[in-house]
């Protein structure tokens, strides 16, 4: 089987097909693990196939199945059809470019987020998608990649840390999703920071491959921007909604997220106006040094081309020219030149020019 | 009859009166395609006049009916009274200049929206304005020219791939908005790519050529815009509206298109603000040579207008200068002049000129 | 009586005191034409008092009364007390300097619009007011000035064309508003072709007088602006009034009037992007000009101010320079200054400075 | 007692403590003025103490009482007792750089609005706050300063023109702020003239101190801005506001106003606009001077340094220098350098430059 | 136990865990003082646990409890526990860097708000964030550091003066907010006069550390405007509130604040435009400056590049160059150049170039 990877074989396809859009380059299979766990007890298993974790939820229990890479379009169809998800939201489960976005029905509800972090390699602010499904009793995540901020839950639950195990999973959904908003603060930070230290080196030396690493970082900025407003959207429908399985006490935490979005909203605007602000600094600092270069030649034209004039002046060959056989010809013209080379420079101080 | 094409000629004419006014050059005859499909039936053919095709229009089957070709005034009007639609509705539908818009009454939803593709001779990002009506049983699309992003679907009925034929007909509405706007999230990328090429030949040499460019990219930047902006709009309206023939099912799918279009309208913003990037780019990039020719200019002129001032010095004919006749006046002068120019050397370097 | 003109002289005036504030330089007695038609009839007069129309005005046939000339006060107040129009709206409809509004009581339906127009001699976009009032069984048009658009309604009412006569006097308000708006359009359209001209003018030769007649389009640019934003507002106004005397049928046709109107918004906000990019433009012109002259003055002073020094070298006249006697001097300082010259041509054609 | 004038002072100062903070430098007694009118009547008297206007509120009259002066802290304290005006709207009475604003309750309507005028010693717009009271059978006015636009509105009630006198205390009302409004237009315009001006100094030459006068009149602008925004809003409120000493008839009339507010604020926004327009063209100007300039100095360098080189040569001092001895040389050199002359003009007349 | 400082740290932490954020480096005990006041008494004392404070609350007396220090996490968890303040709100309260916001819920409304003051040491616009608590018959404040600008009103209980005393604790809560807001007017004020420095220094001579001071100073501004603009919004919500223990009175007060809100978010958005203003003014100056040295340059090297190239023209060794030989020669050249130079003179007066 060919591996679609270009959007633009998306066009005029049945509805539904499912297709993975994102960066990973092989086809690998789908890493699902399963955390069951209620007051008293706690079980973790990394399972096979999907069929395993439905005996595992039942009503006196919390269950929060965790599925890994979103290449595996095969499984990712059959937990679609075993849950009942309508197979467009599963098609945007696996588009990994997809907007975060929310969606509710009497059963489900599920939130498509990003994990935003710093890619060191590509020095590039990158994302991951994350779709939460929030069910009866049960926590579904798919995930792009290994790795995740997931694992201090983890570890919470399983040390029965932070009150999670006494709450149900509409509890574990505010948690998931407050920990990707929580990032968001980190990277936003960081960012500002890295504009900052691009600042002092534009002061330092306005070279062009700065100016080259400001749109570079612009980059980022929009980047963010792009994922940030729609997920303060998603978190405050998730407020609004009346989900049943979504409980008041659990709305009043996600009101605590929704504070945070508009902080990293604000926070990511302000990056905004920094980049704007950065390219003016660019443009001044390299007009300030043109201006140096600008100075430097007027002086030094315009002090010595007047004094060379009069060196021409006496290397005419005129044979009547009485100047050239007084004895104080030479040493008055000397002193002459001196005369104006002072006038200049007082000239230029009054002006300011160094 | 003489042909219409300029707008202006539609001042204080009877509302009503259908007038062509796009970039067709000839009139021609519109070209009528009649597509009969159910759960196990399929037919094609090509009619001459529209009046065959009502014998297929039955209500346990669908009906496409396709006319390409806007100039045949004389069929549209046919078309129109026998399907009872308003004569402003059909002045749209010849007017491919309109603006995408929804226009719903009890019998007929008619969508007027226009499909992008890019014209290699042009250089150009254009529209075809395609008009569909969704009726009982009925489908009628209007096109401009020849050739469209159709055909994929006339395939998935032909050989029954993909569901449509066990649908109703507002399922196949659905289908060819869906092949639109599919087409609009690859035009765009396609124009972000454009624009990132040309963001490299800026950076390469930034000849004014390129500035043009950017400025005929900015055309498509904004014809674009001008296209997404009410297709959103429409798109919102066909979801939100009651018609009798649209079932809730199919309203889910239209959902779907609507997140395309935030998609694509977020996109076609970002085109936007590349456009002015580039133009930015392109101004640094002209600025940063102006900067290297004055260095250039003002090293030469600096380092050699004093010592060429010496030259003139010694070039003076007064009859008394005694460095003149000493042994070591012309090697002491050379010697100084290397040390001058020794100097403005490291003080080029220290100002970080080269 | 003097003539008041300035706006200036409105201030702390009793309210309703009627005062033209237009460009008409002379006091011109009001033409009123009366034309009566119904579906079989048609009869045309010019008269000289008001009073005459008034019989003319029955239930049976359509009236339309047309004044020309806003300097009459007196002839408009005897029209505004036969009428029952209040004297704030009559000092409204002689205020040709009002924006576009509507009003709407029991009886009447006042829109106050504008009819643009490009004037050769001025160069310039200019504006009528144009002030129509719907009542039962009459449409009367107030005007600045003789000449209008609205000939070609009235050649379709006298020869029966376009289903005017078979319609009431609302219909007749839709076709002279609809008139209005066409030639919004044209204009419009012809403001955008004038300001091509002036890109290929500023392309070839960046001369400042075109900044100058840029400024002048930005003015004509604006006033469209000013005209067509209110303008949008009345036809949506009536498109939403329950006005008796306008059928829903002729709502309708509104309707596409205000599909005209976003249509010319849409085209008023391009131009006013054109002239933001005319100004860019402009300065990418001047300032490509301006690096031409500072590369030619940099490759004439950087080739020849070194060789003028060596040239002063040898100008100098101490007694002990050896090369000024050797046989090759001469053809050997010639042949080096060459040397240096082709030097710095490789250098600048690497640099691509031409 | 210490006269208060700093805003500063008011830092946690018990709500309601008065406070001009105004302009006027020291503290005079308020001016009173009473005026009683009805259909037949008029009076008109300066009065001392507050109390003497009392008795001649009636309800078969109306009265206008008129206070001049906000630093008379006392009598307006007792003015506010008697009326029974909350501390908190006399305080934003006598804090004379309070935003325009409308409170009502049910026996009081006060406005705060602004008048605007332009002082001709400061070269700039200022603005005075008025405060009109409308209560049952009386109107009362706060101003600042003595002289006001009011005077045209005193002499119509003085001789009975306009029919203020056969009407309530809210047709007063309406004239008095209609007035002001009034004002607002001519203000506006008169700025928009002086703007104008300014364009034409800088067409002419542009020096910096025209930059200064911009930025100068750049404050009449947004002072302006912000007196005409609140205004619109006041205006709006009192249309829609339901007190009952203010007619339906009356608010026809106060819609009136609403349309000449939508007028001033537009050409605010203008202003605005011609701002920027104005510091572009400044910037434009000086940069055509400053292209002036080095077309001038390349001509003549470009010009004179290759044939100051060609003299160099011939002033070289070798011994064998053939040309120098050849009859022809002098007069050889000269024809080639008048040739080069003559080639450079050719060259820079096809490059456009002068 | 470490001291948490970093928000960074908070990523995945459990919900509620009290984290301070902000300047404070070291640890403290909180301080508490606690006035107690009715109409006729006064009490005021500084406690050191909090259990002191709750024997003072009966309901026939007000009680303002003060708390300073928000690194005292134990102290604020107990004072918590003791009001029943959900974990998230005291969360919010330490948490120092959090934006302005309303809490209420049926027996509290927590006003978390922001102090702005002048750092004159760092020479920025610093703010301490302070949070008050209004419950039945206490109010309750946490600031950040010791020092506030509560001190006026503490006075005022103390010697009864404003009538606080007479009030409920929603007129305490209303007065510590006027207060905070009060002093927003003042740092904004104080803001556009060091803005309005600034700009006198650039005029006076345009240095690039300037541009640093302009930049620093829109960091004062920014941080201003994301302080006021949730402010504003705190104050509208406490306005519409319908919480039971703050009364219509307070709430006609809290309608003041309002105003004032809006002067402060207006007055911050002009030292806004002030910035951009600046920046403008700067790049004005420089390139005027620039403009200078142009044509000092230009001056210089065009009047004696000439007169050069003729001392250059009699400086060459020809044999035959008669001018040499005659006796009018040196004079007649001197004379020459002379007027060239005074040619110059007068063709750069003409061009207005000094
Ligand atoms: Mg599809
Ligand atoms: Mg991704
Ligand atoms: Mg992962
Ligand atoms: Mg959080
Ligand atoms: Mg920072
Ligand atoms: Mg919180
Ligand atoms: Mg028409
Ligand atoms: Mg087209
Ligand atoms: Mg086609
Ligand atoms: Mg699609
Ligand atoms: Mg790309
Ligand atoms: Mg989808
Ligand atoms: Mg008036
Ligand atoms: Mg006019
Ligand atoms: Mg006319
Ligand atoms: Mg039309
Ligand atoms: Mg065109
Ligand atoms: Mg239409
Ligand atoms: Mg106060
Ligand atoms: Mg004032
Ligand atoms: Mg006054
Ligand atoms: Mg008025
Ligand atoms: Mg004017
Ligand atoms: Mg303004
Ligand atoms: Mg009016
Ligand atoms: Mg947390
Ligand atoms: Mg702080
Ligand atoms: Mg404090
Ligand atoms: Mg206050
Ligand atoms: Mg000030
Ligand atoms: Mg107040």
């Amino acid at each position: 089987m060919k591996f679609i990877r270009k959007r633009d074989k998306k066009q005029s396809l049945p509805p539904g097909t499912l297709t993975y859009v994102g960066e990973e380059q092989q086809r690998k299979d789908a890493v699902i693990t399963v955390i069951n766990y209620g007051k008293n007890t706690y079980e973790e298993k990394t399972i096979e196939t999907i069929e395993e974790s439905y005996s595992a939820i039942t009503s006196d229990r919390q269950t929060w199945i965790n599925i890994t890479g979103l290449t595996d379009i095969k499984t990712i169809e059959k937990i679609g059809k075993e849950l009942e998800i309508h197979p467009l939201l599963l098609e945007d489960i696996v588009n990994s470019e997809h907007r975060p976005k929310l969606e509710v029905n009497e059963n489900h509800m599920l939130a498509i987020v990003k994990r935003l972090y710093y890619s060191e390699e590509e020095e590039e602010l990158q994302n991951e998608q994350i779709s939460i499904i929030l069910s009866k009793n049960v926590v579904i995540t798919f995930q792009e990649f290994a790795g995740d901020d997931f694992e201090t839950i983890r570890k919470q639950i399983r040390h029965s840390v932070g009150g999670i195990r006494a709450c149900g999973t509409d509890f574990l959904f505010y948690r998931l999703l407050d920990s990707v908003v929580d990032r968001y603060i980190i990277e936003v930070e960081e960012l500002e920071d890295r504009l900052e230290e691009l600042e002092e080196k534009i002061i330092d030396n306005p070279e062009q491959s700065l100016l080259h690493a400001i749109y570079q970082k612009k980059h980022d900025v929009v980047g963010c921007k792009k994922i940030v407003t729609p997920m303060k959207e998603v978190i405050s429908q998730i407020q609004k909604s009346d989900f049943p399985y979504l409980t008041e006490q659990t709305k009043f935490f996600i009101k605590d997220i929704q504070d945070h979005m508009i902080d990293v909203t604000e926070k990511a605007e302000t990056t905004r106006s920094m980049i704007t602000g950065l390219i003016e600094l660019y443009y001044s600092s390299v007009s300030y040094k043109m201006n140096e270069i600008m100075k430097v030649l007027t002086i030094v034209s315009t002090t010595f081309i007047p004094l060379t004039f009069i060196a021409g002046i006496y290397g005419m060959n005129f044979h009547r020219m009485p100047e050239l056989h007084s004895k104080w010809g030479y040493p008055a013209v000397m002193g002459g030149m001196v005369l104006i080379a002072i006038g200049m420079f007082i000239y230029f101080r009054k002006k300011k020019w160094f």
